[in-house]
């Protein structure tokens, strides 16, 4: 259960819709209790808790550096390739666990350890590097930010103007934005973790993660998985730089291996070899591996070539493949039409749910629906571990008078800085944003508390379509595309940090320290996050291109989101808008099916956001991450237990080793060092008129 | 150590130098008995030993007539490849007994079973196999046979004539010479068996590896091991299956897939993919895939190199890369010199112990320095075993007359055919050998019970040597090259049949059933060999060109054997001679210094016969057997048992299944179905020029 924790935040407005399920489970576990029949506290109870300012180490903030630059590239990569992000906690648990108790053992042993390694340190770094590599993924360098770009606009063919990306203005935009949804919850927190006990499903089990590797037979298996985690990482890093050697020039080396036939091929068919993606696979539910599969299928195998055959009829003929007036056009709006479908459902959904929530807590206080609400009487009845915990969470305050002057500053300087990078943006649509902006934080973080499920991006949409409508043809496309980043870098980083909060809250960890590593992991990821993707952008001079190594999908889609908001739908291509209504309305009818079905038969209904990414892309990455899925699948059939304790840790060295030998090889790129061989695929054909061109 | 049992008479006179090791523990096993402290014919006492009739069943006959088309498939594959035939004892022992097993499992199910499944009868199915399988080996398919084709005579550049194979001339060649080694020792098999006490460490292992298959407990492994090789076997079929597809046109698809880059491809050191080299590296000892190596490095590595740099020097500039008096030249010679080296070292090494052993058996027939002889009164301290065996061993006899009678006859018919099919080879050179033949193969059946080592090929070079001198100019080549194929005939046939009374006597198989087993088996493999020969022959038109899938390396070795016999040194192009007789001299060297340094030393000193294959070929199937080796070891240091146990189904597996895969391959051929894709590897430049020239 806690190796496949997911920051749903992450996962493009997320998939699970069963993480409601968490609840319980975690309830369970911490009421059971850890060895010998204690509870989780009564174990540590020995062990003294640092004050706050002792949390915040400066080997913490080093090591969460470290890291952040590593899972930096690896959100990176992920979102120029497909956009979906699976969650990266455990692997950022392990790995920072595995390099501070290096580091402390060393000191032990030269008898220079001045502070053991507690599991409030172990928390901040945890916070510290998913604050800094969440701003890779609100950033937008996948999406709004990216899709502002000349290139993409270019691809989708309308005068809305551009604004290249550009190291200077990403970064000053990111700092005066990034850090107003910190202030906006910091005053609820005792509202949300105390009074509401809101059960942050992630939170709660990294919280668990870092509590076990803090028992001695917890350490010796997390030991265990850090040294399997390593293998596969180096595994994973050799085979990136082994299939770094054949890629010399367009179409060559594994990634464009024809598995299945070249006529699959060309519908994107094929397994690309991708140790990420096959660890994405491993990670992810089997369901959405099916969903991205069957998405594939239904959009290159039925729908696209159907609609190829329409050339000429439907849309001119002759346009280039990546023309949003053909078939890219239904390609990209279509799959628009499901995300929203998709979101729109579940933003209704939350929001409900949000709404009684806090209608049943307000009214009286009594028992709900919801699970972790067992106690009616919360104040008299508590744990010895609630006990423990509420203390020490109430300890350390954090005075309102400081987040409202905060908010408020930052507010005021973000609304006269902005306008000045975006032309586009008037000060007025700012101020609206950031007036309503608590609430929809607000809003957000209860969410996550309740199901694990941020919609960041989905209030990101709002903002593109209420600001872009605002803004109309007057530079309306751009405008709807910062309010989003405004808006989505708000709303995330609000729930992020109630998330971290509740798993400070678990391990005893200060409510300052997690504000304070939050804050320095934002303003870590400010700067580490425009220089990774700055380094993406200049190595790789196709980034963006919908048939080139880094696509970029979402950068597309969340342009002509705007687009759309904008223009309305004479944007779209003959009989486009018929298909979008009918997918549309599929969306939101497979989720109505879904939650009708209950949870033991709606879980085999497949998730229409998770079909519409291959919409765009293909179906390689689906055919990695069933790969991965089959793994797991038959891992667990033969050996249930050693899958579940090692099949995160086997995930993320696949996908770390991956995504970190994106570094030297994007720094080859840059310095001009080309692969040597090319690993061509070529019809039979195309071979015999070869070999005569070469003949001497 | 029984699941490494390895045949060596087809290791092309054989590389293992410390099979004499085999005794002693072969002999423990036995003298330790099996379980519960039983010896073995103890725990076989119950069952009944059917009559030497009844011990020959068609379905007996039918398995093996299967097996017999599976393993030729696979020697031939083996043949036109490398030349390095690993045994296939094991395989074709697990083979033999699940398909028998399956058969009477389910005639006992529907009670139609009217005789059980004996070890006799297994006994039978392996000799049948063995025998069959032998003739596409000492066929010379791979070697005298197709040396007398055109299309090698035109690589060697000699006007010593040819011969095309063909179907009909092939099938009567080998019947007029195959059975004249089994008339010619089957008189010598109470000498060799029960008063030598020869020990055939191949024929022992086979035999305790049949007895073991029918004690329950062997049975029940057996059937696991099976399981395994079945596994491999589909594995490695659908893996050529696979690699298929992509080998539209030369160079493409896997087997030229450039591993350690595009530099180390043209000097053929890379990792060709190929399933039967890896399991035949892991079935055959470490020194040999390390000598292999070493002669890879040795040659392509550093000596071709720097001799193509005296282009213009030494030989002519500008000749094709396999004209004979180029590098091609250099490379062929120095192999036959080392060859012949190490042949001649071995040749009387077994020689002198041959005889020796002769005298001492014949001299008071006292205790010698062989193993085996421990008991100086054989007649009065046999053990239990030792009586049962030899009184069925005894108890059916095949009478001397029948014998002699036999080998007259089919050499007299022998001696009128063969000059009617080869107009090079006079009566009266037949007659000499046929004179000579029957000493020869008591000497080889005789220094194969000591040493496991069949001395056929050089026997057949002998022949080559002597019969070419002898003819001249006159037709010479070819002549030497079908008195070659004569001696290996009768030689090797010889070696196998008291192999197999060795494991006849050893499962209480009547000799009777073994002569007539290895008689029908013999037909068979003169009837399937030529078949499965002509179908590559039909099939793959680059067959023996020297850069091609199948380069048959033998066939224009011992054609230039042939050469060298006849014209003597004037075929050699300049200073060739010179590096022959230092290579000559080093396989002697290096030969003295492993049996001087004794067993724990001289084990890491490598193998001049091992070393010589690659001076031809390349490194790239060495390449394939050390990762063989490197699997197994890894394997080994993981779980000692279990790769004791099931690396040799693991290996036979991969073999089988790729062997098997050239049935498939070699129709789709021969009915012009084309794959569909092409694999290739190009460097930069090219790929750049044919980016250019592919552009619409």
């Amino acid at each position: 259960m806690v190796g496949n924790a997911r920051d749903e935040d992450k996962l493009e407005s997320g998939f699970d819709h069963e993480e409601e399920g968490h609840n319980n489970d975690n309830e369970n576990k911490e009421k059971k209790g850890g060895e010998y029949g204690m509870s989780v506290e009564q174990m540590f109870e020995g062990r003294q808790v640092p004050s706050w300012r002792n949390q915040l180490t400066m080997r913490a903030f080093g090591v969460s550096f470290v890291l952040s630059i590593l899972f930096c590239f690896i959100v990176m990569k992920l979102n120029l390739t497909t956009g979906i992000i699976p969650s990266l906690n455990v692997s950022a648990g392990l790995l920072g666990f595995f390099f501070v108790k290096t580091w402390t053992k060393l000191l032990e042993k030269s008898r220079l350890l001045r502070q053991p390694f507690t599991r409030q340190e172990n928390t901040v770094i945890q916070t510290c590097v998913v604050a800094s590599s969440g701003i890779a993924f609100s950033g937008g360098f996948g999406s709004y930010l990216f899709g502002m770009s000349e290139r993409i606009a270019q691809q989708s063919g309308d005068n809305g103007g551009f604004k290249n990306p550009s190291l200077g203005w990403i970064i000053g935009f990111l700092f005066v934005v990034s850090f107003l949804g910190l202030f906006s919850v910091v005053p609820l927190r005792k509202i949300m973790i105390i009074d509401f006990k809101l059960t942050y499903p992630s939170g709660t089990a990294t919280a668990h993660l870092i509590n076990s590797f803090h028992t001695p037979q917890g350490a010796k298996l997390a030991k265990k998985q850090v040294k399997t985690l390593g293998k596969f990482f180096s595994f994973s890093f050799l085979w990136g730089f082994f299939q770094w050697f054949f890629t010399a020039g367009e179409d060559c080396g594994f990634a464009n291996f024809p598995t299945f036939g070249l006529k699959a091929f060309e519908n994107r068919f094929y397994f690309d070899f991708s140790a990420t993606y096959v660890g994405v696979g491993m990670i992810c539910p089997y369901i959405i591996n099916i969903s991205v599969l069957l998405g594939g299928i239904l959009s290159w195998g039925l729908m696209w070539p159907l609609i190829a055959k329409r050339e000429g009829d439907w849309y001119p003929a002759g346009l280039s493949s990546s023309n949003m007036h053909g078939l890219q056009g239904y390609r990209v709006f279509i799959a628009i039409a499901m995300i929203l479908g998709d979101g729109l459902y579940n933003f209704i959904k939350v929001l409900a749910k949000t709404l009684t929530g806090l209608f049943y807590q307000f009214r009286g206080r009594q028992a709900l629906p919801i699970a972790n609400q067992h106690s009616p009487d919360t104040s008299e009845k508590l744990s010895y571990d609630d006990q423990r915990r509420t203390q020490l969470f109430l300890k350390d305050r954090i005075p309102t008078w400081f987040s409202i002057t905060g908010y408020v500053t930052i507010a005021s300087i973000s609304t006269i800085v902005l306008p000045h990078i975006f032309h586009e943006l008037k000060w007025y649509y700012i101020l609206v944003i950031y007036i309503f902006a608590p609430t929809l934080a607000f809003c957000n973080a209860y969410g996550t508390g309740l199901t694990d499920w941020s919609l960041a991006s989905t209030y990101g949409k709002l903002a593109i379509f209420t600001i872009g409508a605002w803004a109309g043809q007057n530079g309306g496309v751009l405008a709807g595309l910062i309010a989003c980043g405004v808006m989505m870098n708000i709303v995330s980083t609000a729930s992020d940090l109630m998330q971290d909060f509740k798993t400070g809250y678990l391990t005893l960890a200060s409510p300052r320290s997690m504000f304070v590593s939050q804050v320095i992991g934002t303003a870590m990821g400010c700067v580490i996050s425009p220089c990774v993707f700055w380094l993406f952008y200049k190595a790789f001079h196709d980034l963006g291109l919908p048939e080139s190594q880094y696509p970029a999908p979402f950068a597309t889609v969340y342009r002509n989101m705007s687009i759309l908001g904008v223009q309305g739908f004479s944007a779209l291509p003959k009989d486009c808008l018929l298909l979008c209504y009918v997918f549309f309305g599929a969306a939101i009818l497979i989720n109505c099916t879904k939650d009708m079905l209950g949870k033991k038969w709606g879980s085999f209904v497949p998730l229409p956001m998770a079909m519409a990414i291959p919409f765009y892309l293909g179906s390689y990455f689906a055919i990695d991450m069933c790969v991965g899925s089959l793994i797991l699948f038959v891992w667990q059939k033969l050996n249930r237990e050693k899958a579940d304790a090692f099949s995160a840790a086997v995930a993320s060295g696949l996908i770390c080793g991956d995504g970190i030998w994106t570094l030297p090889s994007s720094i080859l790129a840059l310095v001009g060092v080309q692969p040597p061989i090319c690993m061509k695929f070529l019809s039979r054909g195309t071979n015999v008129r070869l070999h005569n061109f070469l003949k001497p």
